[in-house]
C-alpha cells in the first residue's frame, strides 16, 4: 500500500518488507514470514555497500517486534547522522504502530523500543491510543488532547505530530472523527490544528499505511512551496506561522481529501460486491457459513487504489484545517 | 518493477516476492534473502484459505532454484485446473528466467524444471538463449529461428511464444535487435511476426520484468478488443488471423513503444548523472576507484519508471509488426 502510493506520486522507493504475508490480518488468518532484525540490518548494509543509501526521507510502518524496531531505529539514526551537515536533507516519518482502540497488538517490549525512537524522528503519526501510550496522557477532551501533544513535543523534542484519529466520547450526538496535528515553535510550544472528517461506516485495512505514505509525499510538497524551508532542520516553520497555515496542515488537508475520495469509492464497490455475492449464494448454505462470509466481506472492503489514481494525484480538497 | 508496472496500468496485483535483495545483481553484490519453495507454497495456501485465489492471470519471473520453479508450477496448474470449466478465465505468462548470451545463470536442475512447466503455460517469454535451451535448436538465422519456434509449439503445445531479443551474427552491418513472436494455429503451426527496434547503447537491469509485466497487461487488452476471444481457451485467435494482426503482435507493438520511451529517457538521465558525477569528483582518486565507479554507473542506469508513467500508459507506437 505505502510503496505504491509513494511510487504513483513520483517517488523512487526502496521498499524493505518487514513481513511477507498472504493477506492483511483483517482476515483473521494469514500465512507468511516476518523479516528478522538481522535481515533488516543486512539489507540496509547492502544498500550502503553499493552507495544506494542517499535517501531524502524514510517512512517506517508495522514492525514485528522490539528487535526490528531497534534495527529500523539504527537505520534512521545513521541516515540522520549522515545529514548533519546539510539541515533538512533527511526527514524521518515514524508511524509508531502499537495498537488501537485501547489495546496493544504488539509485544509489550515494543512500547519502550518506540519511545526510544520518537526523540530522533521528525514526524510521528500515532493514532489516539498510540499518542496516549507515548505521552502517558489519557485523551478524553480538548484539554487532555492539548496536554498530550504538549507532552510529546516537550518530552521527545519531536517537531511534528499528527494524531490520525481522535474520537471523543460523545453524549447522544453523532460521533465525529478528527485528525489533529501540530508543529512546535522554537520554544517547543505546540501549534495545534484539527480537521474534522465525516466517518465512513465500514472497516478498511491498510488505511494507516495509505495515510502515512500520502503524508510523506504531501508534506514534502508543502515544504517545497515555502522558499528556504527545505534547507531548515526538520522543516520547522518560523514562529510567525499560524497553526492552520503550517505546511503540515496544508499537507493533511490534501491527504484527507485523497483518503476520503478513495474510501468513498471503495465503500460503493464493496456494497455492490456484497450485493452480488448475496444474490449469487441466495438462501444457500454459503450465506450461513459465517467464516466464509467474514472472509468475503474482508475482500470486498479491500481499498480500491490502482483504479483511483486521480484521487491520489489530484484530490478535491473539501475539509479545511481549523485552529484548535 | 513488474508489480508497479501492472498496478500503474490498473491491475490489482498479489505480489509474491521470491527474493528480497538490497539491490539487483547488476551491481555485482547484494545482501538479502531468498524465499524457500515451502514459503511460496504456504503463501499460496494462505490466499486459498481466504478465498483470495481468484486470479485472471499469473506472471512468474526469477525463481531462485528448481524447487521454487516446481512450487510456482504447482500454483499455475492449480489455478489452471480451477478454470477448466470456464475457458479463457485464467491465463499463465511464464518468463523462463535461466540465462542470457549463451550462459546459464541458474543451477542446471532449473532447466528441466522449466521444461516441465512450459507445457502448462499459455505464453512464454524466453530470450534467444532460453529459447535455444528449451527447443534444443541453435538460433543463427531466420530458418533456425522458425525451426525453434515450430519446435516449441509442437513439443510443449505452448500457444503463444515471444522471443524477447534476437540478434543474428552480422557481417559488418549495424547489429539490429528484434522481438519475434508467434501464436499457433489449430494445427500447432506457427504464425510468426517480428518487430525490429533500434538498440540503446547501455545496459539496463529489470527490463525483462518490465517487458513481461507490460506484455501481460497489453495482451489482455488486445484480446479484450476482439469480441469473444477472451472466452476462448488460451486466447488463441482463429486460423484466419494473419501473424501481424494477432493480438500478441498488437500488444508487442505497444509494449516496445513503452519500453523504448522509458529507456530513452533513462539513458538521457543516466548520461547527465554520470556527467555530474565526473565533474564533482574531477581528477580526484574517486574516479580512479574502479569499484565505486562501477556501482555509480549501475545506479545511474536504474530504469526511470515512476516519473515516466505517461510512457507506460499512453505510448506512441512507432515500431510495427512485420511478417517473418
Amino acid at each position: 500500500m505505502a510503496t505504491f502510493v509513494m511510487q504513483s506520486l513520483g517517488c523512487e522507493v526502496a521498499a524493505l518488507n518487514t513481513v511477507q504475508f498472504s493477506n492483511h490480518l483483517g482476515y483473521g488468518q494469514a500465512k507468511g514470514t516476518r523479516a528478522t532484525a538481522q535481515e533488516i540490518t543486512d539489507l540496509y548494509q547492502g544498500l550502503k555497500d553499493s552507495y544506494l543509501d542517499d535517501f531524502q526521507m524514510m517512512l517506517s510502518g508495522y514492525l514485528p517486534g522490539a528487535a526490528s524496531v531497534e534495527a529500523v531505529g539504527t537505520i534512521g539514526r545513521d541516515l540522520k547522522y549522515k545529514a548533519t551537515m546539510k539541515p533538512g536533507s533527511f526527514f524521518w516519518v515514524l508511524d509508531p504502530v502499537m495498537g488501537d482502540n485501547g489495546k496493544l497488538y504488539v509485544a509489550e517490549d515494543v512500547v519502550p523500543a518506540y519511545k526510544g525512537l520518537v526523540k530522533d524522528a521528525d514526524l510521528i503519526l500515532p493514532n489516539q491510543f498510540e499518542a496516549e501510550t507515548l505521552s502517558g496522557v489519557k485523551i478524553v477532551d480538548m484539554d487532555s488532547l492539548k496536554e498530550a501533544i504538549t507532552t510529546l513535543h516537550g518530552k521527545y523534542r519531536i517537531p511534528h505530530i499528527l494524531i490520525t484519529s481522535i474520537a471523543f466520547p460523545t453524549h447522544g450526538a453523532t460521533p465525529s472523527l478528527s485528525v489533529v496535528g501540530s508543529t512546535f515553535t522554537t520554544g517547543a510550544k505546540p501549534r495545534i490544528f484539527g480537521i474534522k472528517i465525516p466517518a465512513i461506516d465500514c472497516f478498511f485495512s491498510g488505511t494507516g499505511d495509505m495515510f502515512a505514505a500520502l503524508m510523506l509525499v504531501r508534506f514534502r510538497e508543502a515544504v517545497t512551496n515555502v522558499p528556504g524551508l527545505m534547507a531548515t532542520a526538520a522543516w520547522v516553520s518560523g514562529d510567525e506561522v499560524e497553526a492552520t497555515e503550517l505546511p503540515l496542515a496544508k499537507a493533511t488537508e490534501k491527504v484527507l481529501a485523497s483518503m476520503h475520495e478513495v474510501l468513498t469509492k471503495t465503500k460503493e464497490s464493496r456494497d455492490a460486491e456484497l450485493e452480488r455475492y448475496s444474490k449469487q449464494v441466495g438462501g444457500r448454505d454459503a450465506m450461513s457459513d459465517e467464516k466464509k462470509l467474514r472472509l468475503v466481506k474482508s475482500k470486498a472492503a479491500e481499498v480500491r487504489l490502482v483504479r483511483n489514481l486521480k484521487a491520489l494525484k489530484d484530490p478535491d480538497v473539501k475539509f479545511r484545517a481549523e485552529t484548535v
